[in-house]
């Protein structure tokens, strides 16, 4: 008996679903007990009509209540820590400690707290006033539901209940519908029934948060373009999210993505001389993290080859050669990983450390580090830059800077960009070069630190331009800025005072509220 | 011979056109003098890889001199103030008084100086800085040249060059290739000369402006997806719209679209009660200003009937039979007019009042109002909504709330909404009942006033939910938010202090700019 998708405001049984699936234990490639309905149309069409529906309301319930809905719905997942670790270690096989229970856990109930916190103080939605002319403005929900797909790769802190995208949506005001990621749907199934349960009691329509578990590619589309439908978030693989993003483009409907990124690090040759075996340390550890299933792991390493880069590259040659095989998602990681593999090889790579292969039982890869030399890597940049998900990174061994600036030029658009220099200042020239080209590419800049830590910061962007999102001006990390995503601006002009919206009346609503008065930042009434 | 092209900065016969243009006289209908390049896709792409190429010096020259650059631009305009006005009143048959020299060129100046001191002033950037974890963020420029297509019905203010798309883009920091519209090629290549001109002295790269005239569908698409572009702005129809945007999209490539919009006007039993003669003037006059072609004239007039419309319909149906022919931009006015013409009698709407005819010499129409009851309205509600651009508004008899509330859940998105009600209270709940569905359809909602005003105002929403525009959370007017449409979201996470862009560092780069460090809006450092 399948599991039962919750739409409508209650756990009900799919209508018509078109099949079942059941998630794996990637560490022994079994099945896991329980199945999970793949939904036809029907409940698609019964999500969207009860989320359109619940739009209105959860927008007048207003921001006290949403955010203390999403308070208790942080303390919810916190009340259910333990089965939800236990849960998303088998479904992942990620550690239940320091990852799961340690690290994750807290990161998702965080940006909860903070989303809420955010919406309650409101300086989010950016009021703006004009008193002379009495025009008024601010970002306002979006008047239908936001479908949200979540990854595989964060079972808790992207989860499509739950993530960050889920807080953003709703402390934005609006309801959302969830797609579990197939990899872990007895998570999402827990995260849902802990966020419903929250539900009761706080004043907010009940079908502010609805779940279905799986469905065709061909409803997915229809899903997001659909008229009711207000925006959609996605964190997935590129091929996928270009299907929706040509589906929503088409319907004019809002979408973010986050699809790909090959994050390259730059290794300037004085970084190299000063601190090679601590760069390669570093280095390693962010391409393993989380057996390499980062966006945000380092795919592509760029140096200048020289008499200065022995020890860095013995050391993470040595790093690689070592590592043992880590359990990854899936099978579909594997076959990425093996498709990565080969691909590099058909392109003319060599496998320098580590073995590239899959192991069993279960579902196991060894880190793979290939190099090419940064001619080879220009005459096919854009088939040596596409992305492979796990722990697979490849060195690019560049003759001079001038290769260097080539191999920047090349890259399309990344989340991060990184550059490891001298401390000395030696390498001031060639970084001077290298990174209007860098900023460009890339939503997120770094130096000297490695791009796999996406802090939780208001500065944050975990963003970038096409393909690696959607659209170069938003972010899915960092609040309030990844609320705007799901807003759209409302324009008052000669609204009479009663029937504007409470933030922009003349009274400051909150008192802590920041609004734009007259070109003034200000808390003032 | 035909004029030059300004392009990789400087003034240059256009390479292998495919042929040549003239703007009409509308007032004659005969051509007016001069040949203008339909240029190839070898002009275009020179104007890539010149826009690329100043991209980064003009982002580098920063914002002191790019906001003394806008202003010098404004100053040239005025310098050639005359010129401009006889050539605008020429190719667009608007009255050279009060219309183009003291309100639309003034305005398009003030444009400029308001784009200039926020560009000064930068805190549309939302510097963001955690101090904590040393990651911080801003908008910046898009790292390439930004195309903009400009309409027929502003020739100043919304022109490719010199109007508020031109200037937002700059203002952002990046360069921008402009396309006339083929209705005042001769107004806008004086706009460009000007702003050419401004640009000597200004230390900004040369090909900061640009300006081809005339190109075909496809190399239009071509220019905006293409690799080196950063962005799109569009005004004007829906077709040509939509062809650009499926180009855009696909490449992933940021588009700012204004298509079209029926501006619904509401106006409740109360209001016809109290001030039905009062309304009824200026609902003629929006509708006919500047003939009707404005963006937010209102093609849809909704009005609850009963024995309290006589006085409003009488008068707007006296007020539309008296009204003279107009001069319009030009046959494609008139052709798209005698086609609103047909499909409303086609869809059964009857002709109340003005005579809906074209008159020569030149191009004229007499406004035309058509009728159609609520119920007919809601059997084929897409087709009654179509912009018609001109003198022709449709106004909608329903015999409830009920049937208003359905033509309002009936509309697309538009760029305004509005709603006249009763001074007295009398309309309250009819106003509680329509204003949720208002809201989420359009950008703008406005109590009591026409919506053709468009005030540059910091809080103006120009925008508003697919088809009116691409995207419900940008506006094309107002500043600083229009600047944002034309930036990327750049994050420094542990980036070297030295190595930050001004508005980054712990010093406030001008003292007045605020800064949201650690949560709070700040102009300290």
């Amino acid at each position: 008996m399948a599991h039962r998708i919750l739409v409508g405001g209650r756990w009900r049984d799919p209508r018509d679903p078109v099949g079942s699936f059941t998630a794996n234990d990637p560490d022994t490639g079994t099945p896991i007990p329980g199945e999970y309905p793949i939904s036809s149309w029907l409940d698609l069409e019964d999500a969207l009509a009860a989320g359109a529906e619940a739009s209105l309301p959860l927008a007048e319930a207003g921001p006290e209540r949403i955010a203390a809905y999403l308070e208790a719905a942080a303390a919810g997942l916190e009340q259910r820590a333990e089965e939800l670790v236990e849960m998303a270690r088998l479904e992942t096989g990620l550690p239940a400690e320091s990852r799961l229970r340690s690290s994750e856990l807290p990161r998702t109930t965080g940006q909860l707290r903070q989303a809420a916190a955010a919406c309650r103080e409101r300086t989010w939605t950016r009021a703006t006033i004009d008193t002379k002319l009495d025009i008024r403005s601010k970002l306002g929900p979006l008047g239908g539901p936001v479908a949200v797909f979540g990854p595989s790769n964060f079972p808790f802190a992207f989860n499509a209940v739950g993530g960050g995208d889920f807080a953003a949506a709703l402390a934005a005001g609006n309801p959302v519908i969830a797609k579990t990621n197939p990899q872990s749907p007895g998570t999402t199934r827990i995260m849902a029934e802990a966020a419903f349960e929250a539900l009761a009691g706080c004043g907010l329509p009940a079908a502010s948060v609805q779940l279905v578990y799986h469905f065709s590619l061909e409803d997915a589309r229809k899903l997001v373009s659909h008229p009711l439908i207000g925006a959609t978030s996605f964190t997935g693989g590129r091929i996928a999210g270009l299907a929706l993003k040509e589906a929503t483009d088409r319907a004019g409907k809002p979408i973010y993505l986050e699809m790909s990124s090959a994050n390259p690090v730059f290794v300037l040759p004085g970084a190299l001389r000063e601190r090679g075996r601590e760069v390669a340390a570093e280095l390693f550890a962010s391409c393993t993290v989380g057996a390499g299933q980062f966006c945000t792991k380092p795919g592509l390493v760029i140096y200048q080859a020289g008499p200065w880069d022995q020890e860095f590259v013995a050391s993470i040659e040595a790093a690689f050669e070592g590592a043992p095989a880590d359990v990854v998602l899936g099978r579909g990681v594997i076959k990425g990983l093996e498709a990565g593999v080969e691909r590099l090889r058909r392109l003319g790579a060599g496998l320098v450390a580590g073995r590239g292969q899959a192991e069993e039982p279960g579902f196991r890869f060894r880190p793979a580090l290939f190099r090419v030399p940064a001619v080879q890597f220009l005459k096919d940049a854009a088939a040596f830059q596409v992305e492979t998900f796990g722990a697979l990174s490849l060195l690019v061994a560049a003759a001079d800077l001038a290769e260097m600036s080539s191999i920047a030029a090349a890259l399309e658009g990344q989340l991060t960009a990184t550059v490891f220099s001298a401390r000395d200042g030696s390498d001031e020239t060639a970084y001077r070069i290298l990174e209007p080209t860098l900023r460009r590419k890339a939503g997120r800049l770094l130096n000297d630190k490695m791009p796999t830590g996406v802090a939780v910061s208001p500065a944050m962007n975990h963003g970038g331009p096409f393909p690696a999102t959607g659209h170069p001006g938003f972010t899915s990390v960092g609040i309030p800025a990844a609320l705007t995503r799901f807003a759209a601006l409302h324009c008052y002009d000669g609204v009479r005072p009663d029937r504007l919206p409470v933030e922009l009346r003349n009274e400051n609503p909150t008192g802590r509220m920041w609004r734009l008065i007259d070109g003034e930042w200000t808390r003032r009434p």
